[in-house]
């Protein structure tokens, strides 16, 4: 059994870390830190656990998480990432830190969208935590940057087709829905009930920090600058992201020549569905599991390919698929605790 | 006061026109009829309604329904629609009519998508009501087309944009999010609670039947031929539809640009309300309301252009909107009827 | 015209005020304050009113609200009412609160459940706002302290039964449900849409403030002491409150019995409807009305009588029952302002 | 592993008992019925299921269910069930039925409710499978009438308290709220999403066929005739039920005293969760599981007890409960199979 901690346990990425790795049959959760609610019982913050979870919430010290855990899975909000990985690295940790922190290769263009980078060098050598295409690099890392829910969606049915000679690289654009737990647990009037509720709408159109992110891994796979247009909008419901992806096609191409390239491209990984021709997906299936489900259809009058795809924010947008790092660093078998029975409803 | 009678009036579109018309200063309701409820209390189906509309549903009756208005609208799925439409046109009443049947302008690529025409020659004197863009020949008409909702939210952001020499008119792609009641109120397993609530789908990819009408229209108005790729999806939630257009540049152009195009076409037109820039359409907003409110953003980096558009698929995009084509074609003050005070939510 | 402002008119009760008043033929909304967005167009906060709304929002001031109205709705936190409201009395102004500072008549009550009460003397001339009991009180009150919504849904179905010799006023059990706009405004955890949604909770259950107002109320118009076991619940929906009563019942009473009282007190009262037999009351049924619907059922087998009544929070229960008041106020029609058509879904 | 069947697979009972089964560590699933959809792919039905459930939906045959299974699951309507349990039990299987068919032991009742009962004999030996009362006797019993969803979640917070003296056990009134799974797979207006979304209502009053279900269970377990008030109401939202009971008291008790007889009662039960004073159940913290949550309160001024019980209705209200009784019939850890660590959102 490994011992793992969750640094910044209770927000929604952390709770659902915490539900995933209890299930997990060799990992043990040893500890949960959480700046605000420090000292109280992880059950007090979310009642759900109650008699399940039985740690008290405690605060950060690097040498008691050391002490505690030898993998760490760091769910804080960027910034606060990098001033606490880099020390845990040194103390010989594996680290998957969910934040945007070591997503990046291009350390200007994380400044350019975020923040000054206070640990660049790390930025070398960690790994982004997309298994479908990373895996042998993750086997290897000490330190993971794990994807954004937005890049996760647009990129596992993008990157099969993207060196396609059929496909046109520049004419991407992808549309994306977000249930609203992506906003994380923090108050705010834009996640307010009544302001969510029977209400839909985009937001930081053509101007959202996952675009670079995306560009940057979509580039450095295909080998040449890629740039797409991403639209984010908000769905009134908790969980779940359906991304709608739109490409222009050089040549004829046919619904079966499409899936050959999605099925030989994910005949082996587990958490991939291809749907079935007229098929799509719903966000409904995904729902608490792993799952990417990808569907497709080519627009013939337009000659545009359209890919759509679902897959739970927090399990493999974000904690599902940092567990699922886990399991690939320490050498156990993918799916090790990512094999629940979906809810059918 | 006109006289007005509401066939098919228990459907979702049906008791929006109901509401819309008792609240009408210049109309009087005079008759509903229902196949379904026939001899029933308007108000034993709609509750709401109770105090409030006194009818009882008839069953129709070409004869009857022609004494009791002059006006009429006829709420009914397509194909029965142009069963009773040529009667009433025939006794010289004026029709608008929500269905499908009256808003090809091409008989072949109506039978192409739905079936076999059975009031050709009706075609070529109906009018598409889209009032923003056929206001003169509203007013002259007899017989309307009422737009598809999906239509109405496309069409009404690009066609002002359309003819524009920065805009390339072969790429444009239009991801519409429709809430249920777009569906109507027949029962079936897709609007069913439970399959519905906390999912999101993709449906009829690139295969919806109102992409040749907005194309039609499109290419009429651009005088060329002009096909878009449409995906519509469908959102836990009642009320409401989003539509995100993406359009590829020619040219660089600025947002002032693109908005100086909008508030010129707008500029006098009461239901179109064009974002400030940095914000952006929520459904909530209009809700309820014959408003269509439109936003833009310029993405520099990859040339292209995102509008925007938001509107109540039961107001502006069915019975909202028919009463305005009956103001007009009346004329009557455009907006008459159609300003109530919006929900804030 | 009568000249009418709002005092913390960004509140959910404050935007509904504002939304009736916009609409009222008899009322001009000639000014809006707001502490937090003093100097913001109104329609920055709310967009669905862009176009409708041109007011901005002001800092309160007792002379500048006094000069522009002469009817002024306090819509702001218990406490801060009452600092407020006795300098708007003293230049003469009506006013009806819409905060638990005036709805008790026993002071000692209210600083049981509140805080220290700084205006005292008002209490002895403010009127509970409750139109269909205090009506004539009404006509001639200065202030107006507006019922809470759990009292008004609670109240309606009671009083006309409460004297009735069949019924045990020992014995009331009152079970409301209450969508999240209730709550209002302000953004907490508790309204935090991912903790809200899909999710059905009771709160501060036998200690709700509403308990001891209503129970003062039935005491009051019962003329003994009548205490009542009370339980508020949350609905994962924005509008709409549901309140299930149970009552003893000391003698064999037939649904028509019950249903002679209910249909004499409420004969000429306009927004209360009385549920036919067999049909009981659904909060869509009265979304955005003022509107109380009342459903009962007499339970032979266990000699109790359940009522049900359905109102929308913000309407009957806040914004719409104080403009009610106002027209009563001011001798304008009762249903002024607020006989707009009600939306069927 | 025990091989176990499921007839009435593909209704939402149904597909609950399926996901559970699949995770059971000692159970196997061998079979799936359906009437409507014999002969295709169970994931076909249910998307979220691809890859995880390969079998095909069998038309029923009482010697197919057989040979497949030695536990058979039938999640039918009542009276079909009756018709299909005898012949099973015949032939020495073991039977969970999750309809009425079984619940009660007065087939007076049940045909006074229901229908003329086809199978009275098997009345005398079906055992009602709430395991917090019969496990003694469910670990005997062949035949398993698994309770209704609202008398689980009446019963388990009433039981431990009917017999205490300070209780007046005429005085009882249950106001339960249920997801609309509840209602089950069929499609109906009162379950189409636009009637029930943002909708809150009351149904069969005083009427409900669970009421005599749960009485008859009181009485017996009481030793005396006790007939509680019940009324259900719709929730709009997916899964949970909530139910608020009141209960008179005779004399004064307090908290502690309540708390005593629940935590001693429920000391060793792995599925009753009671709550810390001053907090309340919340559906969305026993979701997806089979945990009933208690809270409860003294009203003290009106000498009344409130009880507050959470479950999920599609869990511990039916399938999770039914996998219960399996367990305890088949003397497997009582837990097992049904330990899934909950959704905190």
């Amino acid at each position: 059994m490994v011992k793992a901690a969750v640094i910044g346990g209770t927000g929604y990425a952390g709770v659902e870390l915490v539900r995933i790795l209890l299930g997990h049959p060799h990992a043990e959760l040893t500890m949960i830190t959480s700046r605000q609610y420090a000292g109280r019982p992880f059950s007090d913050i979310y009642p759900a656990m109650a008699r399940i979870v039985n740690l008290t919430c405690q605060a950060f010290s690097e040498e008691a998480v050391s002490e505690a855990a030898e993998v760490i899975f760091t769910a804080l909000p960027h910034k606060a990432s990098m001033g606490v990985v880099p020390g845990l690295i040194d103390r010989g940790k594996r680290v998957i830190d969910l934040s945007a922190d070591f997503r990046f290769k291009d350390p200007a263009l994380y400044e350019a969208w975020y923040e000054p980078h206070q640990a660049k060098d790390l930025l070398k050598t960690a790994v982004y935590g997309l298994p479908e295409i990373y895996f042998d690099d993750i086997q290897k890392a000490s330190l993971v940057g794990n994807p954004g829910c937005y890049p996760t969606s647009v990129l596992l049915p993008l990157l099969p087709l993207i060196k396609a000679p059929f496909v046109d690289a520049d004419s991407i654009v992808a549309d994306s829905k977000s249930g609203t737990s992506g906003a994380g647990r923090s108050v705010s009037l834009a996640t307010h009930f009544c302001e969510v509720n029977e209400g839909f709408k985009a937001y930081k159109v053509a101007e959202h920090r996952h675009n670079p992110e995306m560009d940057e891994v979509l580039s450095l796979f295909a080998g040449r600058t890629i740039r797409m247009t991403f639209t984010p909008h908000l769905v009134p419901m908790t969980r779940g992201m359906l991304t709608t992806i739109y490409v222009g096609l050089k040549e004829d191409v046919s619904t079966r020549d499409v899936a050959s390239y999605l099925d030989s491209f994910y005949a082996d990984k587990p958490f991939v569905r291809i749907c079935p021709r007229g098929r799509f997906p719903n966000t409904m299936y995904v729902r608490g599991t792993n799952y990417c489900d990808i569907g497709f259809q080519v627009a013939e009058q337009t000659k545009r390919l359209v890919l759509i795809s679902a897959i739970d924010n927090l399990v493999k947008g974000a904690s599902g698929q940092a567990v699922q790092n886990m399991n690939i660093m320490l050498g156990l078998p993918e799916t090790a605790g990512l094999d629940q029975i979906p809810f059918p409803l």
